[in-house]
């Protein structure tokens, strides 16, 4: 059995593909809005009703299918197949008995996964963390979270929590976080945090392009905004990335000395601004780890873009299939 | 095959112990002076020597022990099975391959692990951290140092130097710390740290009676002065204690959000101070750390005191034989 679908459920889209796991290829990807206010029973149906609509219009039968992995976007309780807490998804999900009744509807044997873990399995699986004993993933967007293999395996802690990267402390007195910590990384290193820098930036009338850029709208200054003022060696703007690079290279060098990853990938909305963001990480990682041998080390760019949760969840379905 | 042979290997003395593994028991113990100075040949000449003094002194042959675990208070080359660098030992050590060289001089054979590795593994397979799948250990002496266990097998990553916590940045902006880096937690809750706390208290005039349980003799200021300063109710080395507390939470914090262990073991002759240290670092986990259940969680301190090396050191030797 070497086809299964992944089914990423996002505050947007519900995201559907159908894997072969032997050619490491997604064959058919399909896409149907959350409409998450109309209740979780309503977003149940239409992500079994994804699952159908895969089957059928790649002229499959059930049987030819191995297994179903959904990724959602928050904590879980992995044991019993339920949500806890999907902080940006409205209606009623805590206690809701997802794996269960997704089950029920389709049919087809189903694991759960958060779903930055599942980026982490699918960048260890096909994308660029390939071949790598431990590896540990940053995925960077709207928050910063991440994922750990090791040992060859997806490193799922207590409820699949492990990796929560975005919420280590790099300054334990700094700024609060959304979380209610201090100085998580999250603050100085995830989309918003960019953004934000950015707009202080113009409203302190600091010498940048950034405003110009946004015909000074200011509600229009994204990460990707100050990328572009960056490439053009606005001095702001490269502050602004070192600052969030730098960050990064922090909880790398944290995680360096807790776990000795030989690679980090890093991959997100964010990470769209490539060498922007990971050269002063990488520079911080060099400054800041002394007691491991660093020559083998490598941080890389996330390679399988938004292919890289559906691509994870397949695959964990099919280790859960497998290991049964 | 149920015996084996720690060889802990330490600046002042080397330790050793024939260990029953079933029985969870260390045997037979001994120790000889380091005498690094007289260099590397001499000091693996004495490794080699304790060993069959223990053999011999309890009637034993070779044939009846399974193995011998040798733990190092550096970095090493666990491949090649040699040292790397060994900080508090004169005498030249890089690319010494003591693994081989005992393993001539002994006839049995011979794994090698960091001396703080073999704690934890100590403290997981007979200790405080038993039964715990996954499960982080902090060592606090006049370093800081640890080791995790994952997945039921300790993890050694790069160069067997996973779980160097002393070296984790707690605050990106911090004091600089022996290693190079800058607000390592090893700054914040080394005995060497506590005592310079206690020192620099009693220098600034505060109220406290730190100063007089040394005689105002500076020098004497250990952690052990400064908690029993605390024992008494003195609010200036309650405030230490606090401040290192809070420090280890937030690297338990990190540790937390990274691997999720279900138990954390606090040993190390610091860790004498007991609940003085752990309410504090309890508290600062429960405090930064909302986006993991920690209801689960404990933190306990170590329970075997000074045996947990060489049984952790024999459980190496032991895991290496068995999984050939």
């Amino acid at each position: 059995m070497n086809l299964f679908i992944g089914i990423d459920l996002g505050g947007t889209n519900i995201k559907s593909g159908l894997v072969d796991m032997d050619a490491g290829k997604i064959i058919c990807s399909k896409s149907v809005p959350t409409l998450a206010r109309e209740g979780h029973e309503a977003v149940i149906d239409r992500m079994a009703g994804l699952v159908h609509d895969t089957i059928t219009a790649n002229g499959l039968s059930k049987q030819e299918i191995g297994g179903v992995g959904v990724g959602l976007p928050g904590l879980l309780d992995l044991e019993k197949g339920s949500v806890v807490f999907l902080p940006n998804l409205p209606g009623h999900w805590p206690n809701v008995p997802l794996r269960d009744e997704l089950t029920k509807r389709t049919g087809l044997p189903t694991a759960m996964l958060n779903d930055v873990r599942a980026i982490t399995l699918g960048e260890w699986r096909f994308g660029a963390g390939q071949g790598s004993e431990n590896m540990v993933c940053f995925a960077i967007g709207t928050g910063v979270g991440g994922g750990l293999v090791i040992n060859n395996r997806l490193h799922l802690g207590i409820g699949g929590q492990a990796g929560e990267l975005g919420h280590m402390t790099i300054d334990q007195n700094g700024p609060t976080c959304g979380c209610g910590n201090h100085g998580c990384l999250e603050v100085y290193a995830s989309g918003p945090a960019i953004a934000a820098m950015g707009m202080k930036a113009v409203v302190q009338g600091r010498t940048s392009i950034i405003g110009k850029l946004v015909d000074w709208d200011m509600n229009k200054i994204t990460p990707e905004v100050v990328s572009k003022a960056a490439a053009q060696g606005d001095a702001v703007a490269l502050e602004i990335y070192e600052t969030a690079g730098s960050a990064l290279g922090v909880a790398a060098a944290n995680v360096m000395v807790t776990v000795t990853p030989r690679k980090i990938v890093v991959g997100g909305g964010v990470a769209a601004a490539g060498e922007l963001l990971l050269a002063p990480m990488r520079r911080s990682l060099k400054e800041r780890v002394t007691v491991v041998n660093l020559e083998t080390v490598e941080i890389v760019l996330a390679s399988l873009g938004s292919n890289a949760g559906v691509m994870g969840l397949a695959t964990h379905a099919s280790q859960m299939v497998n290991e049964k």
